[in-house]
């Protein structure tokens, strides 16, 4: 019988009691053994659950429990999810989670103590929720070198430009209808600012190109200065605005950045609507793929958190490669500055680009001239900027 | 040194030399371990390729060499694909096929003799080529209850269908167009008839559901009858017509079928164009996801086919399980009559419908009017049509 311990009660934590006690006997018949939830860590008590026998106040009950083999950490945030993640580690026990703020931070370091203990750490809900997409990119892409990641990685974003594109309302109403479904946090920062796709994005760059960045080191942009001017140019030229994670990866680095991008609407990420998360893999052999689901939720993310522990029961005995990454070190790093892409130029008036400058199509919307650039560096960009001044309202990069 | 060998060197045979030879190095890698291709059985010699030293035409000379541990079947058809695969099995070689007919047909019984022989059978290329689909069933949606697969699997005739929705081409101009551009064979019929997707569609079926349906007993349509005003009268109700293979896993049995149907636009399987697969899954606890990619081609599908030799490699010394399945037997098979969903109607004239039939919405186009009816069984929908006779030019399942 192997058994469980839950940290945090929270939605996913919940979530995941649910899943593994509602799918239980087909779970079990899978493996071929039995498991059980044997406590679940909270600071409060949960007197009307059905879980709430199991609640436990302190740490170190699960942490000297020799029986618990399997740990899910659904507390969130840095600390204490890191510390007690890598005790649990050192402790023999394997640890599955969907912090992305632990993974994207301290993922090679815990990966490293699980292998040195001979267990793991899995965190395949930390990136899409319920969307597989972390254990496809290892073992299903495996025969393929990864060149380019894209993905819409924050659902409250998404469902934020959903807004904006198919009822006209701003961002700030969008944002308060979004805080009204429970879609967005009271404190949205961590979403409307980018902070969380961030995370996301330097985990999946790290999968495909064995160096974790530091997701505070990447160019990040967020999505509050979206106006409904810029989603009218952008209907008005063919795209539509998501909140894309990118990453890039050479024989020798990688980049990766979040920022709003027009994103034509031929791409598949361009349909991708509402909470709904995607991620477009683009890899040397097999081409375009992309993962479709739910990106949050508590029985998406908790589906994903189950199959990390299924992962880890049916290879209890086994002796599993731990994920081949490192933190990147300062030569892995490519310049952002040297990123080129077509991007939307949004002006006053119709801009004076100097002649190596070609302007592959233009529009007017609601007094406002809007011209799409062939493909120019970020350096090179942010001289046009200059030069132009306040003549230029906004700029995006665009999505083939 | 692992040894592989590759049975047909056609599209997808040379694809996986290609795959294989290219990105060896990152491969190997990853593995910790290397490899080589050792034969090539065809029929013919290809003395400009590569690969030319390695061809042998004697299927024994593969059989009886104890150094080859991974055989690649990729000759089509179900004979000697299926008896050449079984002699590896029973060799002791692990087989890996991107072979939809042997796989539909004989992979219960591949699998088991695969388990009996210490080895593995993977065939994660013989649905939506290069999609990873397969392997994220059996793992990763390991923690739910599939309940239904919809899917796009055969990119034939999702091009024909794309032509003749965007260019109004006909359905005649659309095939030889997909021909012209090799998209589809001179004889189309196993993908304008649904033969391919149906096989595809027991495979899906069987992971989700533990019970091979045998593909030519599940009830399939094809594209062959759909006409321009067909795709208008989708158009004007809101719908996009595709091939889906459909599966309904039960608590206690499978259904499956293929039909052209018309899917709601909002449906992420409706902007699935061109010779693009996607498969939705819905399941219990993660909700909708959507896999998808390119459903053929030579890279992308040799891609899927060397996922599994590195998946047979890295676990060469462990014990997998073998997957869950068993040959459906008729207590097994849900009835087709008892399906029901939403159907349009596509008629002469207003149809006289009983009034127990809900009409949802209508709408006329050159002349003919179409109806959306609420859901309705496959039975009583049969006793629809014979009442209505031959004012009805034409009938499609919904898909919402």
């Amino acid at each position: 019988m192997i058994k469980i311990a839950i940290l945090g009660f929270g939605v996913v934590g919940s979530g995941t009691a649910e899943v593994l006690t509602e799918n239980k006997r087909v779970i079990e018949e899978r493996l071929g053994c039995s498991y059980s939830i044997k406590y679940i860590l909270d600071l409060r008590d949960f007197p009307d659950s059905p879980f709430g026998d199991l609640v436990v106040h302190d740490f170190n009950t699960i942490l000297n429990d020799p029986e618990v083999s399997i740990v899910a950490e659904m507390m969130g945030g840095s600390h204490p999810a890191y510390d007690f993640s890598r005790a649990c580690l050192e402790a023999g026990k394997s640890v599955v989670t969907s912090n992305k703020e632990v993974v994207s931070n301290f993922g090679v370091e815990l990966c490293r103590i699980a292998a040195e203990h001979g267990v793991r750490y899995l965190f395949e809900a930390s990136v899409g929720g319920g969307i597989p997409v972390i254990r496809p990119m290892i073992n299903d892409l495996a025969s393929n070198r990864v060149r380019t990641v894209n993905g819409i990685l924050n659902g409250t974003t998404n469902y934020i430009l959903t807004q904006m594109r198919d009822c006209g309302s701003s961002f700030a109403e969008s944002l308060s209808e979004a805080q009204k479904l429970g879609y967005a946090e009271a404190n949205p920062a961590a979403d409307v600012e980018g902070i969380d796709a961030a995370r996301k994005i330097v985990i999946l760059a790290a999968l495909a190109s064995g160096k974790l960045l530091s997701p505070k080191s990447i160019h990040t942009e967020g999505i509050t200065n979206i106006t409904l001017l810029d989603t009218a140019v952008a209907d008005a030229l063919g795209y539509t605005i998501k909140l894309i994670g990118h990453a890039e990866v050479y024989d020798d680095g990688v980049m990766a950045m979040v920022s709003p991008r027009m994103v034509t609407k031929a791409n598949p990420l361009a349909n991708i609507d509402g909470v709904f998360n995607g991620i477009l893999i683009t890899a040397n052999m097999v081409g375009d793929v992309m993962f479709y689901g739910p990106g949050a939720g508590k029985l998406p993310t908790a589906s994903a958190v189950v199959a990390d522990i299924i992962d880890i029961i049916a290879n209890r005995d086994k002796a599993v490669k731990p994920i081949a990454w490192e933190d990147a070190k300062a030569e892995d790093i490519k310049s952002f500055d040297d990123y080129v892409c077509r991007r939307v130029l949004i002006c006053q008036s119709a801009p004076a680009l100097p002649n190596d400058v070609k302007v592959l199509k233009s529009c007017e919307v609601n007094g406002a001239v809007a011209v799409v650039i062939d493909t120019v560096s970020e350096a090179r960009t942010s001289q046009l900027l200059a030069a132009l001044g306040d003549t230029v309202i906004a700029t995006y990069r665009t999505l083939a």
